[in-house]
């Protein structure tokens, strides 16, 4: 009856470790955790519409004008919104990518084109890819970092991207969700001027670990499209304690600077341990990895209690392919020794 | 910049009695803010995509199949999601009503017709709003109780009226969200089986005081309908805490007896005092009254740090249209207070 797309199939089946999804192993700031206890009694108020802690503290964050932030109940609320919104008769998603694209294209009943990633170029998108960005196209979906690889798009490609579809009048979302784990990352948010088709997505989710949350946001200079968006948006869409968290957040640097430390040397930890049980792994600049080997992996670990991401069912993958989150050490040691065990060899 | 259609203006303003959102005075259960309090390090997971927890606890509430039931980041949500749904070319609502409902018909483009609830009827929905029901009315919003009068729709005509949309094909929304107000109230959801048109909408909102959390939900038999608006949900769409604090709120039985204690009471203590004061106040069977009167009389009191919901912007209403809701005993008494000194008048 339940349909499991995205991983985190945690409330269904039995798992001491989710490796499925992939936020932050420090867990929600201690900021966070204190103002969501402490401000339990103000639930019962209505969330601010218009959200002005949280747009001031964002707007701050990123350098923006108030009117170029909008905000929404998760990434996934706006990638939905977007389309119902544009009603895109035709768009181009890579493949592989996330899946919640397609399924909000469909909704609309738009019809996809797909730019296959190639296993030979490790699912990089090359400059082939620019051409087809046609004028039949309405809408672009790119992820970067993107999902399920991690990989970062060529930057230089990524603005002849966003050239391209300004003069084609295509809309471009990109999904910068994970871009936050990437230490002195260059968000497309400073071309943002440039491009007002442009339209880049972000997430408190991932990076925060407020996934129970729900608080997305996007940031786009046109005037236009952000009206239409407000103009669909519920009242009240961002809960409050979605809106205290998110303030409390973006105040915490400290929680950044060791989600760096962490994240470098950890995702080379389970990267090279992966290796060196014989898995092909792919590059990747975000909190997890695509690695590829034995089939039957997923259900072997899942005996044992711990969750990975099949990654079967993502167009240009197959069986054998896997996405793991990169979490703390004593954990990512415990995948390694279980997939060790699995597979009769030594985890490194 | 900031328009404020729905009242609620206290991040603002400065207000220290808001008499403008109707909910319910005793705050959330208790049992709510424990596991509010206790859950907060489980908000890093994503919430369960099909709400299982709470959809069987709905389930047992009104007696449904699992498949009858959707759950929304807020009521609020819910309508937009129909409207996108339904794209209707054309609605009827009455006027006045609950502002959301014109609002999310016109992100989508719908022409919308009115039927006028006259002063000289107190606002009560009469026999010939069914002569209104053509064939061209795609989409109807009904509320019941109103709001922003409280008055409880007629229930042999309200029974006409999904017979007749049942016929011409009408989707007809019947937003009970207030109806929990209402001890041994009847409940379209009795019906649902004779009409799979009828989209019936609730929330934890208003009865359970859990506005800052967004949780709504509608019941529908029609599989249809009911499929097309889960295609056009995004994934975890509801928060973990707004799950948690459903489920919780719904075993709270000695919550709901002293609300409606309270509210009888109450509600006729209120009534009586603005009658005494010069007020023509509506009949109401929900947790707020519509009252006429002095105009200026939402800012005397904002003046004085109290906040009512005036009603000038609401369709057949205009100056001196006020709506309050009834709080506790105290707060009550301090608003007829207030207003008697406002008035140059003794309160009862």
């Amino acid at each position: 009856m339940f349909s499991y797309t995205h991983g985190g199939e945690i409330y269904d089946k039995k798992v001491s470790l989710d490796f499925s999804v992939n936020t932050n192993p420090f867990g929600m700031p201690e900021g966070v955790r204190k103002i969501l206890i402490d401000s339990v009694d103000l639930y019962d108020r209505y969330p601010d519409d218009y959200y002005r802690e949280l747009k001031t503290a964002l707007a701050k964050e990123h350098s923006l004008d108030d009117d170029e932030l909008i905000c929404a109940n998760g990434a996934s609320d706006m990638i939905y919104r977007l389309c119902e919104v544009i009603r895109p008769g035709k768009a181009l998603l890579c493949a592989p990518t996330f899946i919640e694209y397609e399924q909000a294209l469909k909704a609309v009943g738009c019809e996809i084109a797909y730019y296959n990633l190639k296993e030979e170029n490790d699912f990089a998108l090359q400059e082939d890819y620019l051409i087809h960005l046609t004028p039949d196209i309405h809408m672009v979906f790119l992820c970067n970092p993107s999902n399920p690889i991690g990989n970062l798009v060529d930057k230089k490609l990524l603005i002849k991207v966003a050239e391209k579809c300004q003069e084609l009048g295509i809309v471009l979302v990109v999904d910068e969700c994970f871009l936050d784990f990437v230490k002195e990352a260059e968000s497309l948010i400073c071309h943002r001027k440039r491009y007002p088709g442009l339209f880049i997505l972000k997430a408190f989710t991932k990076f925060y670990a407020l996934a129970g949350l729900r608080l997305g946001y996007g940031v786009c200079s046109g005037k236009e499209l952000m009206e239409e968006l407000l103009r669909h948006t519920p009242s009240w869409n961002v809960s409050l304690p979605a809106q205290l968290a998110g303030v409390e957040a973006l105040k915490d640097m400290a929680y950044r600077e060791k989600t760096y430390k962490w994240i470098e040397s950890e995702r080379e930890y389970l990267s090279l341990g992966l290796s060196a049980l014989g898995f092909k792994v792919y590059p990747s600049q975000g909190n997890f990895l695509l690695f590829h080997g034995k089939e039957g992996l997923y259900e072997e670990l899942l005996k044992r209690g711990i969750l990975i991401r099949e990654c079967k069912n993502y167009r240009q993958l197959g069986p054998g392919y896997y996405r793991a989150a990169v979490k703390a050490r004593e954990d990512n040691e415990q995948l390694l020794k279980v997939i060790g065990e699995i597979l009769g060899k030594d985890a490194i």
